[in-house]
């Protein structure tokens, strides 16, 4: 029987969705579960993309150009613009989500064995991104004692070898919600310059920022041009996850040139999903700041409520609708499957991302889980109740 | 200024797509263009499809499961049955596109490094995943004189190597309309199990078959069930390139584990489209007679015209909708581009897509284009009239 291959196997379990069989399992039990585990909004999609899916007048459902449709990039410079961030029709290139726009960076700007810097807890997904493309995450640890702040400028240095070809920061976090400053922005930017290197930046929380705080982007940054690539999606911006539409800008022509090979093999983002992600451009003002009011005040619900458990410890999250928390148990990961296969409180349970799956660095993050908060105020409440609930009779 | 990786540098520019420059200034100088060269099909899209999309209900465009719809892929089941092909829910992977498909089995059975045997001429973008991918594609060449016909078995066992993880066919072919016989499936079965590799099948043309032909699958070969991997797609059978939908379909379980892997790590294939793609499941059987029909008959005006043309050499294709022409010319290339630079008959032009790009083997294929024949009996019939006056003026 011929088998797969080191590569294959090499590849991992998502940690935000390893745990799936455990909860259909669960629903199929008859119990309630909330989820927690992962980033899908329930906030609603802006009508005006809504709209004009079903208000489409198309005969044949064709191939878009493979940067995808050139009214859409054009108006996407102009959302741009509003968050002060300066670029052409030319910088910009639709990909299918913010996953293939990571695809595309690495395939253009790394060979196998080449090695990325990232500060962890990083996405999850990163890992299998660069496990795809065959090149090594080189982690750099931020703490949860400190916020999840940017490491000093010298633990990179330390990290960095002829093979490295970039730094990966997501900005503001998943998972940690952390929102780099204008200064740390600053002092990477300098690296990456002084190194000659790439600084990425994943954006896709750009408007999740709390508590009167700045989103700083590597695209404003005088100097880094040909040094930044910036990851964009509209899944969170829009609660349009399932659309996979993201985008990759950057000014460096040449990785744009090269990047624009991927997306010709793979022919074109997809249709009608570019027709929903265009018209949302046209969302009202108002949807932002009640989305920003709606995820400020869950968070602030979260973290009391996480505090209130004993022995819990988190980082208050200045951006994104995540968050990471310590639990007072071992293993988060058994904790987390003991959830959906064991507990319940009056049928209902919680589901939880095992933290470990955001850390590169073996046994790290084990007693940590990552909450997205993305239910509710009400719900969100009860959530956090069965979860004080479930941690005291797991100790018990 | 940081650079390019080698794997960026090397990645193909699609030859499809890469004189798409040049057709865009023809345009704007107010040149009508007959496409000849990419496979996006005139004929609508299913009315069932696109009603499904027009009619959506959904509030908020979630991701779906990492597989696809449940229900989507249970009914494909359905379909496959319809084909002679006895497969579970579990053995169907939705992918965003074939392409994805491809993505994902080389990356669940290939190492850098690794080769997979092709017949050449191949559909152009296998050079493009192989490169992402960097394994080697290793040609064994078919020829116009014998109709694109499966090589000899002799001819593949001499490229076998250590190395050899599978090999690739496209069934009914791009860019070749070539349709393999139920013996040569068996032939090349035989060969997968001896060596103990792969048979990757393309089949996203299954229902492109001319002149009572018969499509047979390598799902429906017995003992082949641990080596064979179909990629399928909806986007030819429904006309619906621009969905982004395909799959990949094995009964090798370790596969499909491994592949899920890469699919979870991407999160979801497009909500939008695998809506109108389960809905298309339900397009009418007319639908599929009255496209086979309408092909069949474009393909006879066009291999009439064809031969028609002093010094054009061509193989009648017995599926999909493509031909490859020998012109009586030196580049192909060098000649498309000037059909669209310099050239037009009362300001109308054709455009082709050079066939050196189907081959890997240096210098193969100058003299041949890749002719979809996705226009109208009425264009398509133009399109040659113009073909065959630019061949005359561009070697007087």
């Amino acid at each position: 029987m011929p088998i797969v291959s080191s590569k294959g196997k090499a590849m991992p379990e998502s940690p935000i969705r390893k745990l799936v069989p455990f909860a259909e399992k669960a629903t199929k039990e008859g119990k309630h579960i909330y989820h927690l585990n992962i980033g899908q909004p329930d906030i609603k999609t802006p009508a005006v993309a809504m709209e004009a899916i079903r208000n489409h007048q198309l005969d044949i459902l064709a191939y878009s150009h493979s940067a995808g449709f050139e009214s859409f990039r054009k108006k996407l410079t102009i959302y741009y613009a509003k968050h002060k961030i300066n670029v052409t029709t030319d910088d910009v290139l639709i990909t299918t989500g913010g996953s293939e726009a990571l695809i595309f960076t690495m395939g253009s700007i790394t060979d196998p064995g080449d090695e990325i810097i990232v500060p962890e807890p990083f996405y999850a997904n990163y890992h299998g991104f660069s496990t795809q493309s065959t090149i090594k995450i080189v982690p750099v640890i931020s703490k949860i004692e400190n916020g999840f702040a940017l490491p000093s400028i010298e633990e990179f240095e330390k990290l960095i070898t002829k093979k490295t070809k970039a730094i990966l920061i997501c900005n503001p976090g998943n998972p940690t919600g952390y929102l780099y400053s204008k200064e740390e922005i600053k002092q990477l930017s300098k690296l990456a310059i002084k190194y000659d290197f790439f600084l990425i930046s994943d954006e896709v929380y750009r408007e999740f920022v709390y508590d009167e705080s700045e989103h700083y982007s590597i695209l404003q940054e005088k100097g880094l041009e040909e040094h930044a690539i910036v990851i964009d999606s509209v899944s969170k911006r829009y609660s349009m996850c399932g659309a996979r539409i993201g985008c990759m800008v950057s000014k460096n022509k040449s990785v744009m040139q090269t990047a624009m090979k991927f997306a010709q093999t793979r022919l074109s983002p997809p249709t009608l999903a570019q027709i929903a992600s265009e018209a949302a451009l046209e969302t009202p003002e108002s949807y932002y700041t009640d989305t920003v009011i709606e995820y400020k005040s869950r968070r602030d619900i979260l973290i009391t409520k996480l505090n209130e458990i004993p022995g819990v410890k988190v980082a208050i999250p200045k951006g994104a609708f995540y968050c990471i928390a310590e639990l007072p148990i071992k293993n988060a990961e058994h904790f987390s499957k003991w959830l959906l296969n064991e507990f319940d409180l009056n049928k209902e349970t919680v589901m939880l991302a095992p933290a470990s799956g955001f850390y590169s660095t073996p046994d790290k993050g084990k007693n940590q889980v990552r909450i997205a908060y993305v239910l509710n105020k009400e719900d969100l409440t009860k959530a956090i109740e069965i979860l004080k609930f479930a941690l005291k009779k797991y100790n018990d």
